[in-house]
């Protein structure tokens, strides 16, 4: 094996983990916070939670809300901004994958001047970022783990992302109670992100030993507890969904991604298509295409999702994917393009913006703008 | 699941990851590396050739190999004394656990003053250390990514368990060509030590989802590739094996030991036996002990070392031990407390000092000196 890096925050984990928020936020030698969450998280009462869990450890915050679903550059400019007026010293994010990218926008650009775009692609950070405490709201985007931040150019209307070691947040503290008030949709949509984070982490070209086994159990707890939760929404099965989400994270922070993220990012910037919603449509026809060059691995992915192998690695694999789409389906969520995206018209230029997509480095098989707009005419 | 933390260093990992031993250290701020290793490992040529990769990278050092295996408290202090003499600022080592516990040691006292005596137990670090960056020559000690150091008082003939988070180094660099040099004594015993940190980690009261994935992912590679890597010497067997050692690290830090670890510590400070010689007498008695208070556990270590189930969960978790003996058997190594322990009369006093270790607090049943004792007869 190549020399393989990986690299993880800190993690607390389990029920009650939240109330140690302002501890952790305290060790990082923090005087004033800059808590970022939104509206969502405001309702549900969360925010007012962290609110009072700060009081206690005598914390002063600055509190942060115009993040956007997709967060947009200009969110991010005025928010370093506000942290730098605010005088704030440690940055704390509470939601999903939104509030999350924002606050490590923010932190990225209060720390190292500039605008986001400066940073865009693999390891443009050079200065140090004030430390980060997130706590993840879904068991889905990972942001909470990862060395990624994807942040919407809004001229270009191009999702940027970037990629270093100094994004990842020092502590993620994963309290699986924040999903009790999460709807059905929105379970559904942050696990399907985390297993589309765990495939293609797993068949990416710099998946080693240390991501693989995160990976391959992301996708065996998503399966197994994604209906039961959607079903009883026991705190065991949104245990398991929030645990998968960490382990997706740990695998695709390290391994990165591939094609169905490269045209999930250009089809969120350029349309604002909600991220959750795109892999169920596109993961299946991506892993097909990918098939070829990573029989193995995909049979391997397919021997978890069928519980068994059905007689030869490609078979296995193209049944698991066959039974994916199922699962998909029951569900009872979109699954063909047709569904998300009014214009086919609007395709092309969608595939030829992914090319430029960095996550496309790692895919198993090289694709072309011609590769991705037959995928897109398979889903539509 | 009640609240869990999950700390590890930066990871590194793969062949000639060992030539990035010098801008990680670059990294963390150097400029002299105190530089922690033993004479194995300047015969094998390892030291040296961390000589010239820092040397490549301009930066200064001082050596320092004044220690045993089962390191003494008073190489820590001398150790801390060079370290503050010579103006280091970041401590490397290179070698098995006994380099690099005695590296954690001496991080310690140079930043936080006093003898290692005074931080014995969990939590007693209060001072920042400085940044330690290690790179294993055994796949075993998992001293590379635990918030563990072993530390022998001299004169109370003890082992002293220190164990905080800050004793997480900040950098682990695996490579496992490093393992190419080792006697296969060597292999077994740290593969052993290894295991016995998996099985432990495992069935910890403090356990969790993001230890219990890589404790049996570690108890899987050392199985089934322990008698390849004694065969052929392969990379990959090698590899493996170095890959088990760091996941057994994971677990082992994050959900700490239990009883084979306590009678292992309290062996090692009386009589200076080598800690990896232990885990093969002790952790099959162990298991047995433990068993009824964890059955579905020990049926999953069962389940990986026969390759399936054995009827009940009781009988599966009984016969994986019993093929446990075999495996130990095969190996040809000593296998029986007289092998390793001359005078049977000092095994109540060692099994009374093994009631106050640390890693005793984590084991799934209580035990008493009396049940101690009972294990080391069995074991005799």
């Amino acid at each position: 094996m190549e020399v393989r890096k990986f690299s993880i925050p800190e993690i607390l984990f389990g029920r009650g983990s939240l109330n140690y928020a302002a501890l952790c936020a305290n060790r990082m030698g923090a005087e004033k916070v800059f808590l970022v969450s939104d509206e969502g998280l405001e309702k549900a009462g969360w925010v007012e939670r962290v609110f009072s869990i700060l009081k206690e450890e005598h914390l002063a915050w600055h509190y942060y809300s115009a993040v956007n679903s997709n967060p947009r550059d200009y969110q991010v400019s005025e928010g370093a901004e506000r942290y730098r007026q605010e005088g704030c010293d440690v940055v704390m994010a509470i939601g999903g994958g939104s509030p999350m990218d924002a606050a490590k926008g923010i932190a990225m650009v209060a720390s190292n001047g500039g605008r986001v775009q400066d940073y865009e692609g693999a390891n443009r950070i050079q200065r140090p970022l004030p430390p980060m405490v997130f706590m993840p709201s879904t068991a889905g985007s990972g942001a909470d783990i990862s060395q990624f931040a994807i942040i919407t150019d809004m001229q270009r209307q191009v999702k940027m992302s970037i990629i270093s070691r100094t994004l990842v947040p020092n502590i993620s503290i994963t309290d699986p109670q924040l999903l009790t008030t999460k709807p059905n949709d929105l379970i559904i949509s942050s696990a399907i992100d985390a297993l589309s984070h765990a495939v293609e982490a797993y068949i990416s070209t710099i998946a080693s030993t240390l991501t693989d086994i995160q990976a391959l159990k992301a996708i065996d707890l998503i399966l197994n507890y994604l209906p039961i939760a959607l079903q009883d929404r026991s705190m065991e099965a949104l245990e398991k969904l929030s645990s998968a989400g960490t382990f997706a994270g740990m695998a695709f922070s390290n391994a990165s991604l591939g094609l169905d993220h490269a045209l999930a990012h250009s089809l969120g910037g350029k349309l604002d298509v909600a991220h959750g919603l795109i892999h169920p449509v596109l993961l299946p026809p991506v892993m097909r295409f990918n098939l070829p060059t990573c029989v193995d691995k995909m049979a391997a992915i397919g021997e978890i999702i069928l519980g068994g192998r059905r007689g030869s690695a490609e078979a296995t694999a193209q049944a698991g994917i066959e039974r994916l789409e199922e699962f998909f389906s029951n569900l009872n969520i979109a699954t063909r393009l047709r569904d998300i995206v009014d214009d086919p018209d609007v395709l092309p230029q969608i595939c030829e913006m992914a090319v430029y997509d960095t996550c496309l480095v790692t895919n198993p098989r090289e694709a072309t703008v011609e590769d991705m707009i037959d995928i897109c005419k398979v889903s539509w």
